[in-house]
């Protein structure tokens, strides 16, 4: 693309110069960067990843020039582009799902196919019988069929139960009627249904001789496969501009009475019999339970990779950034010459950004575990045995929730740390937090789902104090994460810390008691106020938000914690290389203490409210965070380094690998299309913007 | 602005209808809504307030309806159509500052003008001689020069000092040399300078006689009057999209060597002599600080609108919107028939969106405070007493940084508060959020701005230390607000929280000593490590922030607790108001304990970290809370209908008064351009997008 502007070619930055302070940063690093990186993707996973950047970032239909530039019909033209290429290299290099999903986070431009492929298909194959397969799965996958998956309505999103569209067995015809009774019952937020989606999955409910049978999918047809013009009584649209996600279309779909074959109810589980209507039964539910842990697993992971990149800028930026001349240490250049503050060496800018690091350490750690258990709980329902469901679908959705919010808070926090030109588009946080941010609202609102984490720990509990005395439960072998730390407060629930030093906040023992007892308490608690103060549910729901927030914290510190302790013992590649490599495993544990004291003192409130932290302890508390901070700064480069997030996922003029922040920032300018445009502006008629090349009218004042 | 997806006419929205659950919330309140509008405003303001909403709703170049819709070129056309507009409507009517500051907020369209208005003119009154006014000002009176004010640059935001512009006195020529020696000179983030400005106020290092003088203020022409092109050595260019404010053409500027005029340095209060070069000193700054205050007092006032923009959207939504039957209390309707439960009666949505009402009231309060003591500074000023500058000065700074941070953290809780919708541009929260973001940053950021705070709080501590024993300082005319609560803690450093029941929460001057305690123990306590433990500042940051926190908390509860305790005596026609109407009294009570209480929660720690709270006050702490929140759940819509923000402003399709949001939402989708675009969606070939009105594409699949 041409820059509008000529920039002097004669002026460069003042010194120091970006690359060389970020050269001076990487050369004070205390371990192996290339190792580390290893040991975060694993060199199966590495070489993948590498192998797809490369195909990627060179390919001129993914380029991303422009596209800070674009409005929403060209974003949504560019973001079809890519899908269409995108889908090609599917087929030419027989990407896997996990490629699928490296080649998706590096091109970073959500479109209309995201749905089709991730749920569209999927539900085909989990819900459909294999009729319904050849009919639909087979020319779905050669993007013939391209479908979406409408369940949320214009009136209804967390609550499925209470959605409005109606699936009416009609047995004269031996079809389903589907109708939208009222406005309100409009398929909504529907991703790829906008503008592309000729089939659509829908949830309706369903209706047989009179008799509801609540929710369930059915393929509907709702374009003409050959004008690709709505077909009659439906209406479709795309549902207008949102804070992000605009290269894709999000839409809107009424049905007045429209009729579709009985075949189209997707039947492997339910199905209505031909002719009587008869509904037979699902045989259980486990199985969709189980997915949604696997799909709450890669949200965290996802949680991770967004921490990466949000700290990556910033810590980039701030080695690169000079502000103030610190009178009591002043920095000097080789020549003496004194030079203004690196924002890095800002205790306040470290504070802000190092957990953020730390963050990403723990969600990778949870993640790790989650697909752990989930692949567990696999193999055991394979035999019949479901008792490790209850305990992972109630951890992952208070997950999901804790460290979704924990991402779009900590990008944001990023953001502001860079000052004026992280409000910049060019800074690469814009657009990433804008389409990062629905996190927090979809796969269940993080509000909602705090109530599944809560109920069953409540249950639990309930069921552990009634046992106690009388026959040991739970057994070892049933014995949870959750239990275990409900039993030590049981055993003993005047605990207190026994922290006298700065150091005693270091022992793993402690930080995970700490946890531990102030969840199990505010359990205890709540469980009081239930079942012996007669509180309603209503009433305990802001209680049950800080319980989930509790347990889940609880479990991201235990899980990180965990796997640096066992690395000794353990058989996975990546823990083993913690073993051998110790100068990774002491800035791993640094990084794992930040996270847990740092996470402890944003709730101190609740430490010391549970009686746990007395106030002496919680000043001990802060002075070892502030040791931590110090002990991480030569690292910092180091560590977001080694996150090996590229420059064209980034995007960003302030966080690029070689530090030409500013040298990037004024060349980007130049090409804003606004500077390619000649005003009008004369004050007594409106104001005509007109193309350059129209030379017609010139600027008066 | 026509569909383009016709919607069935005959569908309505499931009942209940959002208008009905409107009238409802609007029978139950307890005071008179019209009553409490007239509080907020006053007589006089309402009254213009009502006149200019007249005037600017029914403008045509005003008109609001695609705004959601438009890139950055329509946007910017947009704006400089509303400014144009503004421009006479403020000439034919004669509009005060005061007035232009209503109709800005209602149009919420920041244009190039913004700049020229709000700074470029003020600079010439505050810092131009009377010749200077006369060469600069008139013309810029009647939008002729057309003005920007280059401070910020590429590399330096915070640090003024650091600026690298320079302006050389040439004596010879009897001339200013203005000079961009790097490319991080460039000035950058430049409010209507990117396309419209013709002129600048520059911000640049004054050299004379090789002698540096550290940054003056200089007026520089930078675009030709006639052709409107950047004038030669001069490179302009508009610096790029943004998180928000695209409707605006910030810019950067390089000079290479540029002459101006000596006479064009504003030399009100310092200048260069003709010939010698020799400079004369300005005769104090205290001026510059006193309009800091100002200023800031301007944007507190602007968070008081800012978040009642936020929750009149979130609570009016809140109570159309309905999600889940509980089981435990089923809503029926009149007819018997169960509904689903309103979202406003959650406790958790009640303990999101509450607290924002009472942070508003809040910001109204010390708003009006600061605004009187800057009142009161002038008039001591004037007489040359300018005791009163440094406090109020170090409390402006912390309370712009607390303030903004709490605005654009309440804006974005209202926005998820509001589900999926929220993220929908047409919820009104994406562009104003957008917008507003910024506040954090410019002004002083929200970081660096609390040294200035804790820097004089702790010379008072320190001086209010040295004095004790001795001569008693501050005498009783000197004490200002600050020394109040640190006297207290002197004489009583062990104080402790004397509640012992839920009631006592309610206590003001329980509630005062708990901010004042708190804040002069991290005042003490950072004192402490600084003098005697040889802290360095920067080790000290992170508490320093927090100190300055915990000050400003003090004082937006001291200024709520006051204005209401006072209203009894008081002479100011709201505080009457509020001793003669008892219903009136009574919800800004409960507000303002809210706002005292779900502030000290939110940072219990510290709370408990001094030793003023123990454990069990904290629960008794949360259970008035919760009271609270049950206390003014029947008058939430009337509390936020009271604000009076129009349906003008809000363009908000969930936070309408009439309560229509299905209806809305729906329509304005279906106004979506994209909607009116025909696709070619062959998977063959790269996508097209063409206009409806060209038909020779037919959609492929």
């Amino acid at each position: 693309m041409s820059s509008y502007v000529k920039i002097p070619s004669n002026l460069k930055p003042s010194d120091p110069q970006g690359s060389d302070l970020l050269a001076q940063e990487r050369a004070t690093v205390t371990f192996d960067v290339k190792e580390l990186t290893l040991f975060l993707f694993g060199k199966k996973n590495l070489d993948r990843y590498h192998e797809i950047l490369r195909i990627v970032e060179n390919d001129p239909a993914f380029d991303k020039t422009n596209v800070y530039f674009m409005g929403r019909n060209e974003l949504f033209k560019h973001a079809m582009k890519k899908e269409k290429r995108l889908a090609q290299l599917i087929k030419e290099n027989k990407w896997k799902v996990e490629d699928i999903q490296f080649a998706e986070w590096l091109l970073d431009t959500p479109g209309p196919f995201g749905v089709h492929r991730g749920m569209f298909i999927p539900t085909l194959i989990s819900q459909g019988t294999e009729e319904q397969k050849k009919e639909f799965l087979v020319p779905a996958l050669k993007y013939k069929i391209l479908g979406c998956y409408a369940q949320t309505e214009l009136g209804h999103g967390s609550n499925v139960q209470g959605l409005e569209t109606t699936a009416t067995y009609i047995s004269e015809a031996d079809e389903f009627e589907i109708h939208s009774p009222y406005l309100t019952a409009s398929k909504w937020w529907i991703g790829g249904l906008g503008k592309i989606a000729n089939h659509a999955v829908v949830m309706a409910q369903l209706k047989s001789n009179g008799k509801p049978y609540g929710p369930h999918l059915f393929v509907v047809q709702v374009r003409d496969m050959e004008t690709h013009q709505p077909l009659p009584d439906i209406t479709i649209g795309d549902i207008g501009p949102k804070f992000g996600l605009n290269s894709t279309d999000n839409g809107f779909i009424l049905f007045d009475r429209v009729r579709i074959p009985r075949s189209n109810m997707l039947s492997k589980f339910s199905q209505i019999k031909k002719g009587t209507g008869e509904y037979i039964n699902p045989p259980n539910n486990k199985l969709l339970y189980g997915t949604m842990v696997l799909v709450r697993a890669i949200i965290i992971s996802g949680v991770r990779f967004a921490l990466e990149r949000a700290v990556t800028i910033a810590i980039r930026y701030s080695a690169v950034r000079r502000q103030f001349v610190d009178k009591e240490e002043p920095k000097k250049l080789k020549d003496g010459r004194v030079v203004e503050t690196i924002i890095l060496d800002y205790t306040m800018q470290q504070y802000r950004l190092f957990p953020v690091i730390a963050q990403a350490y723990a969600c990778f750690f949870t993640a790790k575990v989650m697909i752990d258990q989930y692949a567990e709980y696999t193999k055991q329902s394979s035999v019949g045995n479901y008792s490790l469901l209850t305990d992972l679908h109630a951890s992952s959705s208070g997950l999901k929730s804790l460290t979704t919010t924990m991402a779009v808070d900590s990008i944001e926090e990023c953001r502001r740390a860079c000052g004026g030109h992280g409000y910049s588009s060019f800074s690469g946080f814009v657009k990433f937090y804008q389409n990062y941010l629905p996190n927090t609202t979809w796969e269940g609102d993080n509000f909602v789902l705090t109530q599944q984490t809560a109920r069953h720990l409540f249950k639990t509990f309930r069921k552990m104090v009634l046992s106690k005395g009388a026959e040991a439960y739970p057994s070892q072998s049933e014995r949870n994460q959750t239990m275990t730390y409900i039993l030590q407060y049981l055993n003993d629930p005047n605990h207190t810390c026994t922290a006298t030093t700065l150091l005693d906040f270091k022992n793993p023992e402690l930080q995970l008691r700490a946890f531990g007892h102030r969840a199990a308490y505010l359990i205890a608690n709540a469980v009081d106020q239930i079942d012996n103060q007669k509180s309603t549910w209503n009433s305990m729901l802001v209680e049950i938000n800080r319980i989930s927030r509790a347990h889940c914290q609880y479990l991201l510190v235990r899980n990180f914690i965990n796997a640096l302790q066992n690395s000794r013992q353990s058989e996975d590649e990546g823990l083993h290389m913690l073993r051998d490599n110790p100068s990774l495993k002491e800035v791993t544990l640094t990084i794992c203490n930040l996270f847990v004291l740092h996470t402890m003192e944003k709730d101190l409130g609740d430490f010391m409210e549970c009686g746990y932290l007395t106030p002496s302890q919680a000043r001990l508390l802060r002075a070892q965070i502030y040791n931590l901070l110090k002990e991480i700064r030569p690292n910092a480069v180091g560590l977001v380094d080694a996150f090996l997030i590229p420059d064209f996922l980034l995007q960003s003029a302030i966080g690029r690998y070689d530090g030409k922040v500013y040298e990037t920032m004024i060349d980007w300018a130049s090409k804003e299309p606004l500077n390619g445009i000649t005003l009008d502006v004369n004050p007594d008629s409106d104001v005509l913007i007109r193309n350059e090349t129209d030379n017609k009218t010139k600027a008066k004042l």
